[in-house]
């Protein structure tokens, strides 16, 4: 399936109401229906590998043209594959272009701030990408299931907010993704949909493996006990922030190696779409490119 | 003329499209007209004087209550009396909760963000004030004057900026704007109205004054030759960005201290307006409070 079939198949269309137990997190494109696991998984790291080599061309011209940014922003439960997508995808770009931002619990200095302070900050500057694991959305996921997290937040006062409360922080984050993209900034989202079943067999294997020990922490479990709650708020979120603008995609994630390779060839597809081009050098640039290659040649004869 | 009177003669009206020539930079408050200059003058510094003490008391109830944050932003041509309000309102405030920033020409790492980018990572924390010295108005203004200043912007490839473009950006300012106010943010703007006879004799002031010879640019002649292309760009961005939550005051600035007057009035009636309250000791600090003074007490004992 080529990624501009994949990315029309997964986007959620502005407007419309998400119904995430209608969408498997275990879908396979239609070209793979029929395939057995192996053969899945040789397919989709086929598919990876050329995304990645498009999406490090794509880059450099997103560099040398220095005219637009890209802002990634990845969602999704405790063990979704949030941190496997960024190491796969860093893989496929020059870190001196990309940014990782880990939205951790919000420090003192930035509780004191708007929700969309941390967000504005760590915007992507012209030419680079920024890659957000969790984001701004956390303030209308884990603090709608937690609304106790909201007091001593900036003008989060309201102790039982509405759905009012609810719908301006909607308003206020398209607002404000809005205006990042009319400003040159191409916005991907990507909601990393795993099944709880396939969440118990991750969170199982990180107390099974010593290694990923660190990984683990009981308020995945906590959290867990919140499924339906966490799923309600994704539902209510996506359905009211996947603009033209600023889609949202719900990315089968049941299979990591799926999942990987369809966020890479959705991000190379569109980064290429943007249709960047090499900067012209202007008259002048050019006369002193003329003038350092005389020097330069000049220099190898004198060498010889 | 009390605060809440001048605040309302001078606050434009959301909607409503301004026109500077109808507004007197030497306009006077009724209860000034009849009165001659030394009166006047005597006048506004005893209003300054009880604005300033209304304000210190003011930040202290904002600062210990910990919840809302205050947003000055003056605008206004060069040698509209900006820093003289600056200087005046901070010698009533503890420097220790309020920040002054002054939008100077744009960095090269902000040039390659959005313009707004600036803005909102200057925007105040809860319990503290922020004063703009110019802000991101400046890009619906000097910008809009000198379209020359937008290439290597983020975002603003265009080299010909049509209305669109600036309704853009009015709009962004207002979604900015608006998710501040509803989250705790106070923001009250100054637009300092000066002639441009009053210009002149400032100008030729500095010039004659070897203390101000700094404060003097030859950019301030050049851009004082646009003054109607300054009034144009400021009649359509006072009367865009003049909303519920973030209202535009025109202040009459040809007298400096009855601008400096008005100004502080404005700003100390809104924060008294803001209704904060001392927090309340919960239960548990209460007790602790009472230990402590127990202890206190019971040193003083031994010491006698």
């Amino acid at each position: 399936m080529k990624a501009g079939a994949l990315a029309r198949r997964l986007r959620i269309r502005p407007g419309s109401a998400v119904r995430l137990d209608r969408i498997a997190p275990d879908w396979l494109p239609p070209t793979l229906a029929a395939a057995d696991e192996a053969d899945i998984r040789r397919r989709t790291s086929r598919m990876l590998a050329s995304s990645l080599d498009r999406l490090l061309d794509a880059q450099r011209l997103l560099w040398a043209s220095d005219e637009r940014a890209v802002l990634v922003i990845l969602q999704g439960m405790d063990a979704a594959g949030k941190d496997g997508i960024i190491r796969h995808v860093m893989s496929g770009v020059n870190p001196q272009g990309c940014d990782v931002v880990a939205f951790a619990e919000p420090s003192r200095d930035e509780r004191r701030h708007t929700f969309l302070w941390r967000s504005a900050r760590a915007a992507p500057a012209r030419g680079r990408i920024a890659i957000f694991n969790r984001s701004h959305y956390e303030d209308v996921l884990v603090v709608r299931v937690h609304p106790g997290l909201l007091p001593g937040r900036a003008g989060a006062g309201e102790t039982r907010p509405d759905a009012r409360f609810w719908r301006r922080r909607f308003r206020d984050i398209n607002a404000f993704e809005r205006h990042l993209v009319a400003n040159g900034t191409l916005i991907l989202k990507f909601f990393l949909h795993i099944s709880r079943a396939e969440q118990r067999r991750r969170l199982l294997a990180r107390l099974d493996d010593p290694t990923k020990h660190w990984k683990f922490s009981l308020s995945d479990l906590r959290d867990r006990a919140h499924w339906s709650d966490y799923i309600a708020a994704y539902e209510d979120a996506l359905s009211a922030t996947s603009t033209r603008h600023a889609p949202w995609h719900v990315i089968p994630a049941d299979r990591k190696h799926l999942a990987r390779a369809i966020v890479a060839a959705i991000i190379a597809r569109a980064v290429d779409r943007m249709r960047l081009t090499w900067p012209e050098p202007d008259e002048r640039s050019r006369a002193e490119l003329e003038q350092a290659r005389r020097s330069l040649l000049a220099e190898a004869g004198a060498e010889h």
